[in-house]
């Protein structure tokens, strides 16, 4: 990835872009695990976390990742915020701009946010998640996962197990997955598993949980929107654990050094049974270690940090 | 302006004060272009951002100056404050004075609340909006984007359009403007536009916004407070765009090099036309740049910060 | 304190580590008296104020502690946090391990909370106040507020005034004041004062404030919960006011040097007479001065700082 690029989805960014950023983000990661973690890459630098919808994992993350690299954050939200006088997204982000933000990160419930925002400030736009579009540091935080665990991502079978079709996280983990040459299986229910999935995402669509994970590397869960139910696509949260709940005995028909992923905050007892959450396979947590890692390779790639 | 004063208003500074700030803030906006826009000026200083009433223009403005600075910034904010357990505006105060904060910046509801707070604690005030009562900043910004586009202030012909008399913005411009000697013109709706404002301003109080912008220099829309509606002392949104609301056309009869202004954000299609808004004359994101330029500038004056 | 302990309460501490942690807030209180009211002890260390109940003077006086000593502060509060989204507190609490937080500072509702992370994370907890157990750096700075005042704890008479069994800042002090060798007397509705104080915490409960108050060195009165009242087990403010508010008059049977304290926000009018709040005798804003001396002290010590 190069200075002066937006990162608005993982659509468009080459096998090499991103293990360029997953190499940059070991570097972060060690730098995370020292007693001072913090390197002078991004002084002065403004980062702005625009938050339209509420977030704290995702928001802490990125702050967190501004902050070790040294550069300046300020944190806008929704609620309090001029959006609240009627401001336009868009005359927001050009406000934002016009104060000589270096980064611009935006999370925001219309799909495409980001997007048009980019076309119209000087600013770097990163998306953390736009409607139910992309995801795109979810993605890397995710094969840096998973690579740190198998040493690659290349002709690993990776299965993820959700609501599909209205997930960013998992079209920004399709893309990125097959365009860095790993074997996909998706399952979910019916409603939300369309079958140009296939087509679209070089996938196999599975009838069942239990064949998506069959001899997995990786079974992916994604995270049940209650929303969605509401709406009456999803069946309720018993149901829906029943079907396509993980739990620990379904986990022996992956290889034995498969891994569980979420991308949290996990409904415990409904994508997961609380064992699993905790169990050995789990690597939920070194997500979230790896989130800081990735973000702090994405705003130095894309501001051009000094050298660290 | 000098070391240790508070910033209230804009009544009372000379045109001399007012001009030093708005040489200090040029340097300041060319520290904001640079890639490392941070200066030690103000390194281990405490700034306090005490917004009671929602923001994120005037916020995210004072919190970049402070960091800018290389201050310790933190903000309060009126939800999740003391304030919800009932603690008077004078004992948040006290203590955040207690905690030797150097600087309190504070928006208020209540007119006059930062001179309340300033006679009673050490740390220096200054007001980001109290009220229907000043918004000095605001004018402070909005000179310079005047000084910046007209190279002076005095001798220009400036109308300020829209609900005068409830309005802190135009309330610290009448002051500002007069004092530096620019010649005013002000129209609005008859229910807020009492005839006292020729005399307390000197301002010429015209009877149609055609008559006010004619060969200006200056246009200056403010905000329409949708609550004004509310109270019946305002026609609404749609009557107000028709009889006070600023189009391309209109802006013909005004000077060839005439600026339009907007403290933002705007109702597009309420004050302005869209077209205005983005058009050539516009000059709102310069007003927002220039915003954090001057609050550099305020307050590394009041601080007495290093020579930069 | 020893570098790696985590502060859950008081209980536990001995009166050398209690007055080790004055000795050095001595230090800090100092430091934020310069006008560079910084030192670099904890450069590159992240400090998370995890707030899950609504506080603004101890969230600001935590977060200018981590940033007096340079640590990089990030806040997350109750709203818009991912509880919204049913996250359990273990599950935030292992999020902002993973991201590599030295200590994690929590207020919460539930009594125990920080306690019941503590076993689970890797980072240090710092308990700032859960539920009607604990708030043990109150209880810090009231000690050092005493101590700058008496020139120790030992010997001195103390009463506390107000809803004892409730009050997590009385059962803080209670522990640390008697092991310091102070000799203690509480008052308050019979409602809320068990008999089982006296031998829990070794102190005299008296009949009334006139009989608690009379001859000591130091009036401590606690905040009046208005949940309580609610829940009918108070009496209205009025009558609170009036059988244990605590007004001049009143005063005048302590000991002439006696001082008044209240942790604050005061309720005026109800826990304490307006003119005695802002009387001689009040240390109330020495007390908030304290807190963030007290608060850099123990982040200084248990994350093992620089000596400054």
């Amino acid at each position: 990835m190069q200075t002066g690029q937006h990162l608005l989805g993982m659509r468009g960014l080459a096998a090499d872009d991103i293990h360029g950023l997953l190499d940059l983000a070991d570097g972060f990661k060690a730098i995370s695990r020292r007693t001072i973690k913090k390197v002078p890459s991004l002084r002065g630098r403004t980062v702005l976390n625009a938050f339209f919808e509420a977030s704290t994992r995702t928001r802490v993350s990125f702050e967190l990742a501004g902050k070790r690299l040294s550069a300046d954050t300020v944190n806008i939200s929704a609620s309090g915020s001029s959006l609240a006088k009627g401001e336009s997204l868009l005359d927001t982000a050009q406000t934002l701009d016009a104060m000589q933000a270096d980064a611009v990160i935006i999370r925001h419930a219309a799909s495409g946010a980001p997007h048009f925002i980019s076309e119209r400030i000087s600013a770097r736009v990163i998306n953390a998640g736009d409607g139910m579009h992309e995801h795109p540091t979810q993605a890397l935080l995710d094969m840096k996962t998973i690579r740190d665990h198998f040493g690659k991502v290349e002709g690993l079978d990776i299965a993820i197990i959700g609501d599909i079709a209205h997930s960013r996280v998992a079209r920004s983990n399709l893309i990125a997955l097959s365009t860095c040459g790993a074997t996909l299986r998706v399952a979910g229910p019916q409603t939300v598993l369309p079958r140009e999935l296939a087509s679209a995402y070089g996938c196999t669509v599975c009838k069942n949980v239990t064949q998506a994970i069959e001899g997995a590397h990786v079974v992916m869960a994604l995270r049940l929107q209650k929303e969605r139910m509401t709406a009456g696509l999803l069946p309720n949260m018993r149901e829906y654990a029943i079907e396509f709940g993980i739990n620990a005995k379904m986990l022996e028909s992956t290889r034995p050094d498969a891994i569980l992923m979420h991308p949290g905050p996990v409904n415990r007892g409904v994508e997961l049974s609380p064992d699993v959450v905790d169990g050995p396979r789990s690597v939920i947590l070194d997500q979230v270690e790896n989130g800081v890692a990735v973000r702090c390779a994405v705003l130095y790639s894309i501001l051009g940090g000094e050298t660290p």
